[in-house]
């Protein structure tokens, strides 16, 4: 690993949590992931996902992650509940609740596997990127902290902050390369963070930021432990885009590829809107 | 309606819930979805959304489900058990299990909200397709009983039974009408199914019936009840395609538009496989 790469990364100290007896685990929120109203959804969906990867008779690596934002998580303390639904021979299904002094935050479903090389197939093309040395880092200074923990460089569909008729949306994809920062060796709570750094399509679209919030993320994990950790800190390229905004609501997507033009991870959420 | 609508679908009769105390429901498996090995996994899907579509503090429709499929499901009763984690002012999130004598066989969550009409766009593009009455539907006789419930027109990826070389695989992507047979008003309950008609994406690349089930299944809905509703029983438009099989595992994603173009739901579903 990089010797520049600090021995305590920001989303380590983010996502850490002290077991609490049996299926639960207390923690607190980061201020270095803040993002506007709480914390950064991506360091939920690695929380709710660590505590399974935390617990003891843990099978396997993740292959799904689902998480649901109940209500917004207010700076401090919280507990993440967890309860062992299942294990069968090669699988195992977990479920969460995060929890703060009113109730229940968000709620979460995890699958985990045993994974074994099988026949093997990339239908999904890789998108096409130029180097990561020759596209700018988006400029964060100034901006929520979470977004000061990533680096952004886009390709396409970066956000433009010049607001755009109603008649008149923008596109709603964007291509670029995403890593943390400061670096980071990706493993699955890093991987589960970086599914949720693609910046609300609403805003792309609108050219402007407009009351949003993502309700539910669901991410699939498409390689194991061994093949996250030869990724090593090297950034990934990252596709996001929306299928419709309707009645208060909008779907995002989202692919996670290795520079080697490996699928690593896929993920969808369902945003709210207000306007 | 059309009048040759049976007033008791075979989808309500395998999706009825009796009340069995607070958050409580019974239920039994329907031989008419049946399955290889069990239930069809769109009927499950359907049964566990149900529960919170009949419980009596429901808010709103529902926006999102996940169901992970934790072990198969036996021939006979069922017991799901819904909890309410987090009622806000218009949105409401529910998890749920459903359980047998020998355990938990499968767990869900659903996001309800309150729908209310704004700015609305579309970027995702309907795909072309020849109109329903110049395609042959699927002959389905002699197969699965679930795939006897379902009318499946295809246009391009039909499964083709023609097994194909390791190192020569099938196109991944369908385009067919899909329609509940006999024909059903649409509703969440149905809509929530037909998004698990798509047959098994490695079923068509490997151009044979190879060991697989779903473990986890996501469905984003992008429309309300009384859109569902104006729908009646007219066939829907599915895409569905993969991005990779790797290592035991791999994502299918759907889309299910109207045949006015209006895309209704979009699902994401991750599949073990054995070889």
């Amino acid at each position: 690993m990089d010797s520049s790469i600090p021995a305590t990364h920001p989303l380590d100290l983010a996502t850490r949590l002290t077991p609490a007896g049996e299926g639960r685990f207390t923690g607190r929120t980061s201020p270095a992931y803040w993002n506007m109203m709480g914390p950064f959804g991506g360091t939920t969906a690695a929380l709710m996902l660590k505590a399974a990867l935390d617990a003891p008779q843990r099978l396997g690596d993740p292959v799904a992650l689902t998480v649901n934002f109940c209500a917004p998580i207010a700076e401090g303390a919280f507990t993440i509940e967890i309860t062992e639904a299942r294990t069968n021979r090669s699988t195992q299904h977990w479920t969460m609740t995060l929890s703060q002094e009113n109730g229940i935050a968000a709620t979460a479903s995890a699958v985990f596997a045993k994974r074994r090389e099988t026949w093997a197939h990339q239908p999904a093309a890789c998108p096409t990127i130029p180097p990561f040395e020759t596209l700018a880092p988006m400029e964060t200074e100034g901006r929520n902290a979470w977004l000061q923990r990533y680096e952004l460089r886009f390709a396409e569909g970066a956000m433009t902050f010049e607001a755009r008729a109603d008649t008149d949306p923008g596109p709603s994809r964007s291509l670029l390369w995403v890593a943390d920062k400061p670096g980071r060796a990706l493993d699955f709570t890093s991987l589960a963070s970086l599914a949720d750094t693609f910046i609300v399509r609403l805003f792309l679209v609108r050219g402007r930021m407009v009351p949003a919030g993502t309700v539910s993320l669901t991410t699939y994990f498409h390689a194991d432990a061994a093949t996250l950790a030869a990724q090593g800190a090297k950034p990934l390229i990252g596709v996001a885009d929306s299928s419709v905004f309707r009645q208060g609501y909008f779907d995002q997507s989202a692919e996670l590829w290795s520079a080697e033009g490996q699928l690593l991870a896929t993920s969808v959420q369902t945003v709210y809107f207000k306007e």
